[in-house]
């Protein structure tokens, strides 16, 4: 094993191959790309690197593991950077005899800074190239969790699933309702202003990726059906004028929440005073 | 009409009513409060004022809006500061022949500046009192909005209506799927983290007065049913795997921000990098 392992990234010209080729870089890694704008081929750039890692659509994701995986070494190490896990660590551990890594870096490529960002890290096959790839990665000043792919999974149905459903969701009642954006956004309060922001974020995003996230995850279906079901039942306390059943849901969320409540509650004046200068 | 009016503000020694009367003496002008605490009463605080500010919660209003009412001259103002504006303004105009004002201060109490806040008026009875309380609101340096009593309403079932309703059934699904908040902070992305504050932040309120929101505005129903709505069809085209469909619904969302979406990116990339220094 070289002293400094040398990354293949495919994949590495867009979004967050490219931000992690120049994060390892800066720490004195050398890193391969092969793209389609690059001369070296996806063969030859997994053929001379020690860790080759998959950064290319969700959908594509699972041809080009089948593409690769063979031509690898049981000394070489396959990685992908998918948004969800179960799926590709499966293709990896059924198409190549190398160490198998599930990566999954919780942001996009808009971050500045690497630092406290999360990366989740799920063990595929080995641990020797697993524990330096997780110790380069601290070095970024990035936050590493370990998790299972199915695990990761479940909780991605909410962190991203979630999210993104209930923003385009957010959005389309507007459009349904004829509401005029802009004349709602002068009407509101900071936290409805920032809550749009997000949302409207969220929609500036590649619908095919997207798409991808919503529809590849094995959690996604009872995390939405519980969403709908909470709001179906909190919808009827509200249409019936059910005071105590609103007060009750109310309390209910509030009390899962504890001491968290308080300190959001601290974050958030500070982020409505920030972004009252934006 | 006195140079500098005497405001008089019932409810005034907690939360909006607070602010208000701390911004008004800065400004020169004598307040009046008649709170559960104080000696003077309600009765002679609106006697003694130019204009009677009830900032009582949304339940009690009418109470007092008929105790008060009748106690006023037509050469003297009656405002209030609730959060809907159709019911109070309607019980003020039966209830005195004192010129009307509906005032929404759309902030809470715990903002360190009105500064670029959003202050609605909706005009009742009479203009003397209205274009001279809109001259003195435009001094603290917030933003005044006028609208039409059931406009404003409808406005307010999405900003804040809507976005309470998302945030309490958002949390619940939390608890229903049995997920420990805290391990899903550890595993997320800084969009996830800020929406997640932003929710915990309305779960810190007082479930009453988000109770009254919810349940005594007349446009609510008809916005929470086309949110239920569009998650319905949204999560149908997650199930059946439509992508199409999934893509169609993002499309539409995407399309009616318009150049919003942009501005909203730029704007929360900022939000982000601020939110990791705290």
């Amino acid at each position: 094993m070289k002293n400094k392992p040398v990354f293949g990234i495919i994949g590495g010209n867009g979004g967050i191959g490219k931000t992690f080729s120049a994060e390892l870089r800066k720490l004195g890694y050398k890193t391969l790309i092969a793209s389609r704008s690059s001369k070296l081929s996806p063969e030859a750039c997994a053929q001379q690197s020690d860790i080759t890692v998959i950064s290319v659509p969700i959908r594509a994701t699972v041809q080009v593991i089948r593409k690769l995986g063979p031509l690898l070494g049981k000394n070489q190490a396959l990685m992908d950077f998918t948004s969800l896990k179960e799926m590709p660590v499966k293709e990896m551990l059924a198409c190549t005899r190398a160490e198998v890594i599930g990566c999954h870096p919780v942001f996009g490529p808009s971050v500045s800074t690497l630092c406290n960002q999360v990366i989740v890290l799920t063990p595929g096959r080995g641990t020797a190239w697993f524990s330096r790839v997780k110790k380069i990665f601290l070095k970024t000043g990035a936050v590493i969790k370990v998790a299972k792919p199915a695990e990761h999974d479940r909780i991605m149905a909410v962190v991203q699933g979630l999210m993104h459903f209930t923003s385009i969701t957010l959005i389309n009642t507007l459009k349904t309702l004829n509401f005029s954006h802009e004349e709602i956004d002068s009407f509101s309060s900071p936290v409805y202003r920032i809550r749009m922001d997000f949302a409207c974020r969220i929609l500036n995003q590649n619908p095919e990726l997207y798409a991808d996230i919503e529809m590849l995850n094995n959690s996604i279906s009872s995390v939405l059906s519980a969403y709908l079901a909470e709001n179906k039942k909190l919808f009827s306390a509200v249409k019936h004028r059910d005071r105590e059943a609103f007060i009750r849901a109310f309390k209910r969320a509030s009390d899962y929440l504890g001491s968290k409540k308080k300190s959001a509650e601290l974050k958030t004046d500070k982020l409505i005073d920030f972004s009252s200068l934006l």
